[in-house]
């Protein structure tokens, strides 16, 4: 299946990605909200075809480097969830300009909602602004349906046109903390009475706030209902991975990304298989042990099945090596030095961001390669 | 200093690695050994040249990405460290034969060793192969001066000409574990036993063995003597980091990379500064922390003078977002939203893997860049 690919190398089950979007665009129609996929995770063009069901709807990014890459690509409704700093506006209207796309900007300070303006300004610029509320990660948003909001929302309005105030965002990242689902449906409810509220006050106040941003994958899958909310961010559904499995998300048939691994060595010592897959072709991510504490740096699989090999997993990485315990050294007959593997990751965000392409799994051969986009 | 430059960027202060490798080709003078630096944390041509005072001697890498661009950039005498597959010999072969380069593998297993010679006959191609040696740290390597060793011995010469037995290597990464020169000094001492004695067993079996090679920078900095050692790979001594500050391998001003990053929240409840570095432009290692507890993800540092802001330290990350502490909203003031830190990272060779170049500082100007190979 995998004859003729050097290791390491990154993976993706194109059927298992196609079958996750599938499930997740019918849950936002069940909901009644427009999915805006955030790429951060896949950071490809192909991916992010197969999120839209080959459409170029509304998208999420996390660097302007992803902006840059999908509007060059033909995205044209492109949100940057990273507060935006005015050092960075140049080239966010060269993005704009050069590709005829709109970026949306996070605000979440009135003197910075100042300061973008004054940019914005003084290159002649126009971009749509959301204001980002905390829900209650605390990491970053102002309080919802506060006074706060309001006066971010004035300090945008004072830079109209150049600033255009287009609703509100919040992100539960705290849904991350639970394994169960009462406590998500509970935190999706948290979420989405923010966003709305802050929206209502803001509406109240005379700002339109046409759109109500919410989103995490764990609060969209749980949520009762999303009354209010126009659109949900969630990205890493596409993928899927330990993490998400340990906390109950997805089901481990359902992970579609994995790195493709050689047996490099026999260590006695132990006994240990050593791969040439260590701390920058998995990350030094452990995400998932908190929920699967067996999952170590990474689960080892079957390289054709992607069942996993008993319970070996990935336990100890160098920057190049991953050592996996085996129970006894018959497993070195089992998987002799040459021999491959694959691991499912703990965090496919991390993981991912090595590499520079996947090899795309399709009808069991992985024959398409699917560049990636990193960096900043 | 820093402006025009969009954030996160890792910076390289070119005089501090000046001195760095100033100070590590001394010390191997002075231990009468070659210095074969390790590349795998620089990964660049113009940070090799300084490692080699201009030269283009013999270097470590980690990769065969590693080893094709630096042979494509005129480097001869190769050793790639993680151990080979007979699947990645065409390309370690198309990269001697394009470039003029000689490419020396390790091996620790004699099957493996057999595997890999009826791959070079197949290709006609000659690599030279150094026997790894376990010193100890239980991740590779044979027993040292061991009958299994000699069997490996043996297997590479039956492969003559296509395989060269050039002799045996050790890695003494288990040095990392101490935070005082005594252990590390009786560690380097094993490390030298075990790679002599193995030399020496080799000789007697009627093999020459012309390369002794030993490594890990804390083992150089602080072994006795190398006596029958022909040469040492270190690498980190160039940049340093936290990880090794926290071991007293080095002084906080010896550190020459750190990530440019910029305020761009306020985070109230905390309260915390929020800085566009998170789990990907700082890696999510956290190795300075056993020694260091307050190191974090990295510790925050003014830009232009690299000294601690107090004792801020990220100590949480997402994918684009840090979070740092601060004991009151006073360093709101004196850190608004847009202004710029450097942090200094916990384990360099992960930091740096992030990015496509160094943004060079020379003369306190930031003005040079440099690029970086990654990938596989």
């Amino acid at each position: 299946m995998f004859e003729g690919l050097e290791t390491p190398r990154l993976i993706l089950d194109a059927e298992r990605l196609e079958r996750n979007a599938v499930h997740m665009r019918n849950r936002c129609a069940e909901l009644g909200v427009t999915l805006r996929p955030h790429l951060k995770t896949a950071k490809s063009i192909d991916v992010a075809r197969i999120a839209a069901d080959g459409g170029q709807g509304p998208i999420t990014v996390s660097t302007l480097a992803e902006a840059e890459y999908f509007a060059a690509a033909g995205w044209r409704n492109i949100l940057y969830t990273t507060a935006i700093v005015p050092a960075k506006l140049a080239r966010a209207d060269r993005i704009q300009r050069a590709h005829g796309a709109r970026l949306l900007f996070v605000v979440d300070d009135r003197d910075a909602a100042t300061a973008i303006g004054k940019a914005a300004v003084s290159l002649g610029a126009r971009f749509g602004v959301l204001i980002e509320v905390d829900c209650g990660e605390h990491r970053s948003g102002v309080e919802p349906a506060s006074e706060a909001l309001v006066a971010i929302a004035d300090a945008i309005h004072a830079c109209a046109p150049h600033l255009e105030l287009t609703g509100v965002m919040t992100h539960a990242g705290h849904s991350y903390a639970f394994d169960e689902p009462a406590p998500i449906r509970a935190l999706a409810e948290v979420e989405r009475q923010a966003a709305v509220a802050s929206a209502e006050l803001l509406r109240a106040r005379g700002y339109p706030c046409p759109i109500v941003s919410v989103g995490s994958t764990p609060t969209t899958l749980f949520a009762e209902h999303l009354s209010g909310v126009t659109e949900v961010r969630a990205g890493i559904y596409l993928f899927w991975d330990l993490s998400q499995l340990s906390r109950g998300m997805c089901a481990e048939d359902d992970i579609a990304v994995s790195v493709l691994a050689t047996v490099i060595g026999h260590q006695h010592s132990g006994p240990s298989l050593i791969l040439d897959a260590g701390a920058l072709a998995l990350s030094k991510d452990i995400g998932a042990n908190r929920f699967m504490p067996e999952a170590g740096y990474g689960l080892v699989c079957d390289p054709v099945t992607l069942e996993r090999l008993g319970s070996l997993a990935v336990t100890t990485v160098h920057q190049e090596h991953g050592a996996v315990p085996v129970p006894d050294e018959s497993w070195f007959a089992r998987l002799p030095i040459g021999s491959m593997v694959r691991i499912l990751p703990n965090h496919a965000c991390l993981t991912c961001a090595a590499y520079a392409s996947y090899n795309v799994l399709h009808a069991g051969k992985a024959t398409e390669e699917w560049p990636r986009i990193g960096g900043w």
